[in-house]
């Protein structure tokens, strides 16, 4: 299917308009433009001129910003706005703090009729990755420990990120798709899947650190401690909504209101967690940053495994 | 199309179960049920057991006591939930209080992942049949003066009340409007059609009291004080949604998700506007109870015709 993308540009802050990052962009034919997304609405508006597809890709703590972004692509007549959701499914209220967030954008589009469609992925393999002790997945095992939840058996889509891009090429340029939440993934797998399926590509031993279904929703919903930040608590929420309630999958997506990319494109292709893991081992492939470092996940884990908070 | 609904029970506080109200309902062969929404959760869900299906229908204050309703139905195995909605067409936050508080009820149901189906069915007739001066449609015009709001011509969903059981029955057996939101509504008139129909039926000339749009946008958003109470700014907020920001229609609730019963149901009966008109008219019909009382519409002209909030 050829693409009906012409032209893409990219809002950069102006401070990083240096950045290797941005030339590379730029070598590849991305048009960059200035950009405050906390500056005045007119300028925002005047970069968003004759634009017709609006995409937010930010970190947790600039998602309001969306908010005068949005108001801005009304002005500047954006046709779609994908706001930042890029995550795994989940419930819009009281579960985790990063969607109650989100949800706000969301309705902001919403009250101002920006025409939007909202894209989630499900977990990244980096996710799902489990460690090796010769650590051969390196930054692509993005959990510091092999956390097992519960039994290990309860099921989730994980989706590599190199497929979101054509993921998302395909989307925005379905109308059915405007307006909608839509849930586009790789596969279905359990922690129990992930493991053994590393195992086999290593022949390593796993260790694992087994946590109960009931202290991770605990520790989800606990309040935030000098020692048990937010940004602990926001992965500890992943753990909850993904392993323990179950959301991130097919058919709740379908009882939240989303469409799935799987019926909407049967043919759409994706790489699967063993081509990643597979990748990985033979050095093709590094997932860029850690999230957190050694001590960000031995207080998870501290705290996960009876810990007091 | 022959009924699927089988058996009608209600749930009624125990202070009211001797109400004329309540016996009319069980010598129409409703099951009347002793329940307390703000009671344990044990007791409700017993109430619930061995029902289908779960519509809420409360006054505004009690919105929220469906929290507790929705934990209980979900032990009690309740396969669909119809939460308090009924109402215009409105995004989820920052426009009307009373959607807010609903929108509060419609996450924890799909947090604890109750199936539901969320009902609106526009502006009741009784909202937009004007007053003329022999004051013959009585309590069947509900807002008591003829605010006529920009130049009139914002349309708007109108739905008779008398409609919405049979379309909630209609609804309520359609798999296709599980866990989604269904608009059904009768026409779609403006102000302007609503006068002349109403000068057309009675012959009498209709006394109109201008309003800017601005002006109803600023009220809906003003601080509530002694005199505009949290009572009058739901109306205004009403007023500004339908009128001024035209959210009550087709089109703007496919925005945001719903199902239109039209398209649902081409072949489903309503009662036309200009029928109830004549209904009231000819003694056969009347509204049950006024929204408020002259000084409650006089507050509200006069802070929309200037007065200083």
């Amino acid at each position: 299917m050829p693409s009906l993308i012409k032209e893409v540009s990219a809002l950069v802050r102006a401070a990083s308009l240096q950045k290797q990052s941005v030339e590379d962009l730029r070598r590849r034919g991305v048009t960059i433009i200035a950009a405050d997304l906390q500056g005045p609405e007119d300028d925002l508006t005047s970069a968003l001129a004759g634009k017709d597809v609006l995409i937010a890709s930010l970190p947790p703590q600039n998602t309001l910003d969306q908010i005068g972004l949005a108001t801005a692509a009304v002005k500047a007549g954006i046709k779609r706005f994908v706001p930042n959701a890029w995550a795994t499914v989940a419930p819009a209220e009281g579960v985790m703090i990063l969607r109650d967030v989100k949800e706000q954008v969301f309705n902001h589009i919403k009250k101002i009729r920006l025409p939007f469609t909202i894209i989630d992925i499900g977990f990244w393999h980096e996710g799902v990755t489990p460690v090796v002790p010769s650590g051969k997945f390196g930054t692509a095992s993005m959990v510091g420990k092999n956390f097992l939840i519960g039994d290990g058996s309860t099921p989730s889509a994980v989706t590599s990120m190199d497929d979101v891009g054509p993921f998302v090429a395909r989307i925005i340029a379905d109308p059915r798709t405007l307006n909608r939440y839509v849930f586009a993934y790789g596969e279905i797998k359990t922690q129990l899947d992930c493991l053994s399926l590393a195992k086999k590509l290593t022949g390593e031993e796993l260790e694992v650190v087994p946590i109960s279904l009931d202290k991770v929703s605990q520790l989800a919903n606990a309040a935030e401690t000098d020692e048990y930040t937010l940004w602990h608590k926001m992965f500890v929420q992943y753990f909850n909504t993904v392993w323990v309630r179950g959301d991130n999958c097919p058919r709740y997506a379908k009882e939240l209101g989303y469409m799935d990319a799987k019926e909407l494109y049967p043919d759409l292709p994706f790489k699967t967690l063993e081509e990643s893991m597979l990748e990985t081992l033979q050095g093709r492939r590094n997932f860029p940053e850690a999230i957190g470092d050694d001590q960000y996940w031995e207080v998870i884990a501290k705290l996960l495994t009876g810990g007091v908070l």
